[in-house]
């Protein structure tokens, strides 16, 4: 037989049982939060009609680059999902009976054909969590809280910057910036940190805009005061947007204060998140220690999004955040010790010639809800007991035919060494 | 804004809140299930090269012509897989480090561009168990138990048919069916409970087998004796294969009369199971009610298939079993009555004019654990009142400003109209 060469499709993974379980497990937790939170699952497709994932509405040009496509047996135009926010808009479009505020999550698999980095893959897993309807910003300040829990019950110290799309645009249009090319140099602001100041100035000089704009910018970036809510005073009263946006800054904040995580949630004006569809808030998540430079999760207000999509001038609140799991993962693994005791093993039975019997205890404990591993391959003891050490299996039964004749079986603790005699009845 | 018309690809669906708080559930017991069997979780990628998904060891040429293929960006051909059992096998010829038996479970979208039935989707959820290591029937009777165990859990009344492939090809043997014919035979032989003996006879003279072949094989089909062993005892002698067979099914019954679950397994000389790569023991799961027709989940034993799809001649024995998420979910959805209290709201805060008052006592219950729904759209309390008696929810906590001046709130239970204060503290 000719011998395959077997691999994974570049930017895809296998995650083994090791990574799996933990894997499992926080998206568990994450599930258990939202739930608290009110959200309720949903389930959409991965195949779209590529005309609805191609809306304008969508991820943008960038995304629709990265688009799966592909024509099924009706020749019809198929396209993978790039994010789950479509798919929402989708189910509020073809659904008008939903009962508004609508809160919905979804954890998913999503496609980008895009550059691959550390951590960066083709296929992932998305969760979502967005609210429809909900205008004030109580919403945002929901779903900041639920990443605080989140991240506490991950035991990850998590801090969340956060901004006001209005604000930024706002305090843009004042320093001369023409619409058009508004979104570029928001692109190049939410570069700062990374590339530091020098190179944002150099970077907005070759959009060629005005010696005073960036005079301007260059000030606002460097004054120490641009974290404070005064700073921004003086301009609310030349443009509008300013004006809301530092309302809706001070509603929140107040909302943070009087949860008290106000310290764990930063104020940061130039922050701006890619996507233009945002249209208030916007934040996002960072490991507090660094670890990881990039956002563990992030998310925003984007209220003209799904009536865009519907086609109606209805308006359709909208405020969502997304985790990345894989991002996520990264940050545990990096962060919790070996495992000391393996999770998903109470006892590993070890039958000698006595393979019927053992079944009967291995039935015996699984109806008491115990994680039970029979052993099926007739390992000899020691090959068994090497195994139950090797995988920190803690409690082990060994069921020989003494065991059986005398209606019991003994269970080894192999961190201890101590072995206890169970009484039990094999028949009747 | 141009309308656009919004709508699931044929053969896709959403699943929403409704539904999918069910799916969930189905999800959740059978992972519990398959971990208390010692099966571990692993995940595997949608995005597969199509070589390897259109491998002579994988689903064969019906399910190849129903695969959906794509090309990306670095002109790779690639397939969304249609399965999980060729995933599977990848993953153990990927890692011979992997030690035996290993014993996986997943859960996970499958795609066929197929003809769509009621209850068949073109994208839909496979939940798979498979052991590779183990020669002995024990493997296989540890799988039906487990199976067991997800339908007693699930509340589904099922009977498990099994064969043995080795009996029924040794059987056709005797009967003089050549090699290049017995696949089509078996097909034929499957149809049997659904078109009828008539039906499956007519069917069998037109493959042009010879009179005395279509004589036994009634014979066969019609003997009040078929079902227990020792009508097999004679034609053991004259071929090896329904001598395997029969050893094999003797091993397997003795199993499960020793576990009490031979009254819930029953032995069918006739299941065949359409798919090529099964070489002994086969099981399908059906309804006792059979209020649906189709089994519900199905499996069995493909000792070559790992081996031939690394292209090696060790010996990979290997037992696996799949259910359907959409089949149980519909089975679960026309057993059950209608829900009797909304099990995702614990409580339902209704803020009057207290919005953030309210918030601290959303918190307050979520940190004990409790799921809270928070009256963020700002409803009066009529219209909250309203929504709570649609969703079943039981319990609502009306805050309003006395409420926070007495530094209490209010309890009503829906269903009695009792209420209770509670005392809590609001500021520190």
């Amino acid at each position: 037989m000719k011998k395959m060469d077997y691999q994974n499709v570049k930017g895809t993974q296998d995650y083994l049982p090791n990574a799996e379980v933990v894997r499992r497990n926080i998206r568990q937790i994450l599930e258990e939060v939202f739930i608290q939170y009110g959200c309720q699952p949903l389930e959409t497709p991965i195949l779209n009609y590529t005309e609805l994932l191609a809306s304008k509405y969508g991820g943008g040009a960038e995304i629709l680059e990265e688009m799966y496509t592909l024509t099924d047996r009706g020749e019809r135009e198929l396209a993978l999902r790039y994010d789950l926010t479509i798919p929402f808009a989708k189910v509020v479009a073809m659904n008008p009976a939903l009962k508004m505020p609508f809160k919905r999550y979804e954890i998913g698999k999503v496609f980008r054909d895009g550059p691959i980095k550390k951590g960066r893959f083709r296929e992932f897993t998305q969760c979502d969590v967005d609210i429809v309807g909900v205008d004030s910003q109580v919403a945002e300040a929901e779903l900041m809280m639920m990443a605080l829990d989140v991240f506490n019950k991950l035991e990850l110290k998590v801090t969340i910057q956060y901004n006001n799309r209005k604000l930024l645009t706002g305090m843009l249009e004042v320093f001369g910036i023409e619409v058009e090319k508004m979104n570029k140099v928001v692109l190049i602001l939410d570069k700062l940190e990374k590339v530091g100041l020098a190179a944002v100035i150099s970077e907005l000089s070759e959009q060629g805009l005005s010696r005073s704009t960036i005079h301007l910018i260059n000030q606002f970036l460097t004054d120490e005061n641009n974290t404070s809510f005064s700073y921004f005073e003086s301009y609310s009263n030349q443009n509008e947007k300013v004006r809301q946006g530092l309302n809706e800054l001070k509603e929140l904040e107040s909302y943070l204060e009087f949860l008290k995580v106000e310290k764990l949630c930063v104020f940061n004006p130039f922050l701006a998140r890619g996507l233009e569809i945002y249209t208030g808030t916007i934040y996002e998540i960072f490991l507090t220690d660094q670890s990881i430079k990039s956002s563990i999760g992030s998310g925003g207000r984007y209220d003209n999004a799904i009536g865009g999509l519907i086609g109606t001038n209805e308006s359709f609140s909208t405020v969502g955040i997304s985790f990345g799991l894989d991002v996520i993962y990264t940050a545990i693994r990096t962060s919790t010790e070996e495992m000391k005791e393996n999770p998903y093993v109470d006892y590993y039975i070890i039958p000698l010639g006595t393979q019927k019997e053992s079944l009967l205890v291995a039935n015996y404990l699984r109806k008491q809800g115990y994680k039970v591993e029979y052993e099926m391959s007739n390992k000899k003891l020691g090959k068994a007991l090497e195994k139950a050490n090797k995988e920190k299996i803690r409690y082990v039964i060994i069921i020989g035919e003494n065991e059986v004749e005398n209606n019991q079986f003994k269970i080894k603790d192999m961190f201890t060494g101590d072995e206890k005699i169970v009484s039990y009845q094999y028949r009747d």
